[in-house]
């Protein structure tokens, strides 16, 4: 049987790891369960498994970003595997060559996954498309798409610490319109049966069609958070700001700041997540960022078994296939 | 007995490999056939020999190259050493070191092997004259003087679809003055036995003596195409153009432009070689460049077996004289 | 029992690398002793030892060094750990994160180790402070205040050629003042029980304490070098000549320039150190820098061997303190 979704392979397994939409409940369940186990590899006195001995991954971040290329680069250290990393912005133009070229290019080298970060909304799927057979695609992040595998690590924390999705209620805070996270997780909770998701935003921020997906939307960040289970901060992009879209910093930790008085608001075992990087006393302030309730530092921990899990999947997927000739 | 070769050691093995002159057919076969063992290496599940293993390898890129690098980089990987990035441009010249001094202290860190581009003609040989008995030196492009992988590469890429090289008809067509990989491939060509090599340029861009390695000289490109069963394109340098030697793109590829109609005059069984990166629509038509005539990305493929061949040969080469004190 | 020093464990074990200061002769001995055993593995065929398998070590630079950075990760490599190379003037700052959260964020990540230079005196210590128990700094120099291995590879160069260090006599010349090399060797040197330290230089140079430390004072560089048994050079920083502190580079070397001349008045079996990179002409002459009395190759060599001591006891100090959760 052929299958709808771009990203799994004749026998629904994950080919391309490249939005959550698409994707069903089984599947991101299967992500959750594999993570588990590569939980315990980080904490080990030594880090590493075999598992892709002998493959490999190249980093293609067209846009920069530390966090995120750092813990793919030690996710796939630690599954043994050879990483390259790219530095597209300087390689890639300084010789005029297009970006199709490149994936050629890589491909014939035996490259085994691209790991991709993209200013351009949709550039892992065109990616995907174009690829050998032999080669697995797993997003980054791309424009205001998605970043699935930060929704997924932050399912797997949401699940660490409240167990069962099917009885809570999530606050998603912040410029919900420009964030490809804000989209991806989104989906991720809805998938996973999670009853209500609200988001919280000025409504300039809020998209259209957000609450065609069962979203909740609230204006006002007292009433968004109240009794909730999770609140998720997004990182204010600076950019938005600078272009008269968003008020100056300290009108919006005004409005939208997550302060401690306002976390009461939500239920006592209320945690509080974050992508980060942090801009501390814009759209969170410190007291609640270094809080006890705040599982921001687990969030980075299970970020590399969840980027292990999924690097692994993507590969076992053709391990059956042959080589690639 | 001595060698004359600087590349040579005592007793005739490879130990720097600096250009494809003063090597005999006997040594390029040596390497042709290594590098056939190593083929197999991309294609498996697990792409990695335990051949270097606890060796350093230093790419020294004073010239930016993104695939050359890569190839290397790769190359060194599979092999299982331990490579070590140098962005010479930056961090050498930053304290004001001497390229000697930065030599003296890299083999003082029990370096095995340098990896050296260079803008100047010479700067491998040079280094090769000035390292200590246990390192070699690889010149991955030195000036306008040699390539000598990049032709290897391209010979193997012949062997693989040509089978004989005493049957075949060559031509190289772009800029030969300025032309590393040109200079290489020439010596490697005639070295193998290859009885017609033809060079395709406008007469300001051949240079003087080149007849004299007993090369043809066509100014036009049709007939410099008749019947041959090897096209070799070279990379169209835009500094050549920018400086008024070279015509407009548009001309350039009006007139050595390779495209399907011209390719036509070829063998029916022609193959078309390109060391990249492509510029398309320049020196090369789209249509040419992704054809089935096409084995530019061969040549990638196989330009890693070939670095994998010369890099174990040349580390082989004084495997037996012990440590280096 | 607690210990006063920050860089031991309850049980006095070098948990960081932090300073000279607060270490005694038996750990420094310690030190000298393991490296003793690493400099073997840099003379083998497979230069690695799977010592340090599985960790994960972050190069942390916020000041750029060639030497010092490849050095340490020649040394994590040798060790078989992972490294993480942070290019943090670059990356950190970018998102305007504090690097107290960069280094919350490395440490959740489940990193081992930071080794960090940093333009601020003090910053090691500081990281040292609020890094995560089961976390080691070492300090790869800091502003003014130490540059620990580097004069720990010093004495291990001493040691070689001198056996004992009760009987030596040890001149340093340059910039004392600026100089956290020089700091970390006069306490290193005095900790071993070197009797009779001396440092050269301009009076502007020489910092006013330095005599309660039981150094010797001289202004006058041929004065200084009679009779003695190491010459340690320092770099001279052009920064500082361009600020006026010093003469210029021509000045400089007719009074401070170490030539065969000058060292003749030393002993005759004296021997020249520098901890590179050289300024040939300026604070040595090139038949000094590479003459047979200069170890200054031996000093990189040794401090490889070195890096990798101190690597392996501070992980070491830990390892029986379980994981960290």
């Amino acid at each position: 049987m052929t299958s709808a979704s771009p990203q799994l392979d004749e026998n629904g397994r994950l080919r391309h790891f490249l939005s959550i939409e698409g994707l069903d409940r089984t599947l991101l369940l299967q992500i959750l369960n594999t993570a588990e186990s590569f939980v315990g590899v980080g904490e080990r006195a030594v880090k590493k498994v075999p598992l892709l001995r002998g493959k490999t991954i190249v980093n293609l971040f067209f846009e920069p970003s530390t966090r995120t290329r750092t813990t793919f680069e030690l996710a796939a250290k630690r599954l043994s595997a050879d990483l390259l990393s790219m530095d597209v912005r300087v390689s890639a133009t300084s010789k005029g060559e297009s970006l199709l070229d490149t994936l050629r290019n890589l491909e014939a080298m035996n490259c085994d996954m691209f790991v991709v970060r993209h200013a351009t909304s949709g550039a892992a799927h065109l990616m995907a498309q174009h690829v050998a057979p032999h080669i697995s695609v797993i997003n980054a992040g791309d424009g205001r798409h998605a970043h699935p595998t930060q929704a997924m690590l932050d399912m797997f924390t949401i699940r660490r610490f409240k167990e069962d999705f099917s009885r809570l209620r999530v606050a998603i805070v912040g410029d919900i319109l420009h964030s490809r996270v804000a989209r991806s997780q989104i989906h991720a909770l809805a998938i996973l049966g999670v009853p209500e998701i609200r988001v919280v935003a000025p409504s300039t921020l809020v998209p259209a069609a957000v609450e065609s997906l069962g979203v909740h939307v609230y204006n006002d960040l007292e009433q968004g958070l109240k009794d909730v289970d999770v609140v998720i901060m997004l990182r204010l992009q600076h950019e938005r700001m600078q272009s008269g879209l968003l008020p100056s910093e300290h009108e919006y930790f005004q409005a939208y700041g997550l302060t401690g008085e306002r976390l009461a608001l939500a239920k006592p075992d209320v945690i509080v997540m974050h992508p980060g990087p942090l801009n501390r006393g814009v759209e969170i302030d410190s007291e609640v960022a270094d809080g006890s309730q705040s599982v921001i530092l687990r969030q980075v921990t299970y970020g590399i078994a969840v980027r292990m899990a999924v690097m692994s999947m993507v590969l076992g997927s053709h391990a059956s296939e042959g080589g690639a000739g």
